[in-house]
């Protein structure tokens, strides 16, 4: 697209994406450099996710370790991890050790293992050995949503020695979260949690044991991220200590970090229900885009194909009455979609935690009470509509009928769909709507052809 | 649902839910309040968002305002708006006076201004007044997600005033995220920031103007969040003062606000692409679940009649060819997904600001690209099914050309439809999907059907 083409004011990101494009073909470095700490964070984002996969690397490779460790904070999540795949292992972890633990971990958990290893093997081996802890955990659980930067001190410290020792590493310190720092025993254990304000109050000699909040609130490494958002909105703390079995405190998961998961959680939730496996975006290679979203749409085919079948085994009743291929699309969609809300509000309901997977006769029922107003709603409009439509009413009964009756199919598919796959360990956002709309088609299909049958004279006499 | 009928091991929601419901119909208040203090906050939540508005107004008006209160944090927004809605204004204004002053603003925010200002007048006066300033921001902007509850001090404050005035009032600020305070001249201008530990490390006859980090970053109070959150991705802070166009100091912005608003979107979103306009909970009555739901359908309905219309004006060549009408409803689906892929895709990008809405040619490029491939892919299944199924190749070729055509249509379509749609002020999640089917139905069987007239003779020939 050349820009004379395009007929708008505003054509900055382009703009910027084309300028970079340019430095990083023939510029030294020292100006590509100059050129992207001179862009606002989003802009620097927005430009360096338009750039091809090369340029990205380039960018990374030939910037300052700082500089490339915002840009990695900058673009989406898929890009940066394709990026540090291709970089070389030493500067990836170079760039990885500029980025707070969370973060680091992240990456590093989507990375395959042997990149993985390869770029914790060149890092600063304190921080490897952090990171690897880390990189156990499962994305959705307390320890890999915790940081580690905390500040802790054993249990015989006085005051004095720990304004001492804040003073000596001010600088280390202040990436730290420090509204509290935590009392350890010898064994690490948490004992007590220190308010900075009462540091404040308090005289220089007295050990902190005493200044502590003793039996402070905990979780362990391994709670949900659902748990940990119920402990949030029970406690309003911005974080809370992460102890492992033995009550060791390993970190802090501040409830930003698990707002900001799930939050993703629910983007990838709508992306995987139209079969985007994972996240794309227009910057991709077009040869990938298009190869992940044929992959989902290839599964669909074969599924509709299964459902058409039901139209070729009435193929009779069909050239009987033509008009009838007229309102097959039609209730082929609205039981789609009367089918897709119920699945949606069961997604919602199991991540809010309202519905568990085992209520499947809880949901039936509240869906069918829905399903009971909105099949008899949606039968008599597509009944009446047909009947003035096309003059005869049987045709308008035999469509209403079947409508009627299929939107009771769909929600009680739809609602109990998601918690039936999610007890099988199947992700119900990627398959609820593809077999919905399956069993929705050769049902709706199978009920017109087969309530046409019964009053086929009457159909045709019109 | 009686519970013998559960072939289930857990039944706790339901449980609880029952006991509860007996509780409230008979107990008294004690016995009533003692009960919700057993639950864990989790299981309170999901216990009480099971009952019927009512009960739940019942509940609310029967324990102290501190425990309704919490209830009104554990359930759903939109049960909290509707209970608070159905209180007494004086019951609501003293469980709103227990809350935090952003959420305060959220829920009055919800409500009727009617209702609200009933609440309000029977709040404290000083509350009052900062939930008014707060509730007439939107919900997407600095001004409604910050807290007002801050520190802040004069400039011409010690050390020692300071550290007195957090020991009188440890009490009240025992709520306050206090990793900061804040240092304003006489005008209430925010003029530097001060670190509590670096009062713990000065003398107390020090002014605090010596000891704050001057002209520290800020927003403004109509900062949007999409500003917000870039601004977090660029600042590792976990929160951000807020200030007026006077620089006066309002507030602070904490991630944790933003990322939980941008998660409720992204959640919002995903049910208004299935029609679901406000949060819909299976607690709800059905009258009115079922009413909502219906709305959407209603409008889909009278959509999908357009797009039958055009399958009504070709009946002569479908009964000519019977068979098409097999391939009609593959032709919508498979349409429907890779526009409906599209749509996804551009909402995200839309929410991340990889796209604006105004780069409709480079979007239409990108996603003509992979409208290509997948049309060609598609196309060719489809054509090579149609063609062995029904013995027919000159079908398949109707069917394939049709469907690859309709898949660079609804690409088109799909991509651009949410950028439109946003420049136009009209909601891309709640319009695009009914609209995209809609074109892409009619934009197919038009295709499927004259490109069948140009070959008719070899169709029937079979």
């Amino acid at each position: 697209m050349s820009s004379e083409n395009e007929a708008t004011k505003s054509v900055e990101p382009s703009d910027h994406a084309e300028r970079l494009r340019e430095l990083v073909d023939s510029a030294p470095a020292e100006e590509l450099q100059l050129y992207l700490s001179s862009l606002a964070p989003s802009e620097l984002g927005l430009a360096v996710s338009r750039l091809d996969e090369d340029r990205q690397v380039a960018v990374l490779t030939r910037v300052s370790p700082e500089d490339a460790a915002s840009v990695v904070e900058q673009i989406p999540e898929s890009q940066a991890i394709d990026a540090l795949d291709r970089l070389e292992p030493g500067v990836a972890a170079a760039i990885l050790q500029e980025l707070p633990s969370n973060e680091q971990a992240d990456l590093l958990g989507e990375l395959k293992d042997a990149g993985a290893e390869a770029i914790l093997d060149r890092m600063d081996p304190h921080e490897a050995a952090g990171a690897r802890v880390l990189r156990a955990y499962g994305d959705d659980v307390a320890g890999g949503l915790m940081i580690t930067e905390v500040l802790s001190y054993a249990d015989h410290l006085t005051v004095g020695d720990v304004v001492e020792d804040m003073r000596q590493n001010a600088d280390r310190y202040s990436a730290y979260v420090v509204q509290y720092a935590y009392v350890v025993d010898a064994e690490k254990r948490l004992i007590g949690v220190l308010r900075l304000r009462d540091l404040l109050l308090a005289r220089r000699e007295r050990p902190i044991r005493e200044l502590a909040i003793p039996g402070p609130l905990t979780v362990r490494d391994d709670t949900s991220i659902q748990d940990l958002r119920a402990f949030f909105d029970a406690n309003e703390y911005y974080g809370v200590p992460v102890v492992d079995a033995e009550s060791r405190l390993l970190g802090v998961v501040m409830t930003s970090a698990v707002e900001e998961r799930l939050s993703e959680r629910s983007e990838d939730e709508y992306l995987k229900s139209q079969g985007l496996v994972r996240e794309e975006l227009r910057s991709m290679p077009y040869l990938r885009r298009s190869g992940r979203r044929l992959a989902w749409l290839s599964v669909n085919i074969l599924l509709n194909f299964a459902a058409a079948s039901v139209i070729a085994a009435y193929q009779d009743t069909l050239s009987a009455v033509i008009t009838l291929a007229v309102f097959l699309p039609i209730i082929s969609d609205m039981s789609g979609c009367s089918g897709n809300q119920a699945v949606a509000v069961s997604m919602r309901e199991l991540a809010l935690g309202t519905v568990r997977p085992e209520e499947l006769l809880w949901v039936w029922w509240k869906e069918l009470q829905v399903g009971i107003i909105n099949g008899i709603a949606l039968g008599c409009m597509i009944a009446l509509a047909a009947w003035i439509w096309q003059g005869n009413p049987y045709l308008g009964a035999v469509v209403g009928c079947a409508l009627m009756l299929n939107t009771l199919v769909a929600v009680s598919i739809g609602g109990l769909l998601p918690l039936v796959l999610k007890r099988l360990g199947v992700d119900p956002a990627l398959a609820s709507g593809p077999i919905l709309t399956t069993i929705t088609d050769m049902c709706g299909f199978f009920l017109v052809f087969s309530i046409a049958s019964m009053v086929l004279v009457k159909l045709i006499a019109s």
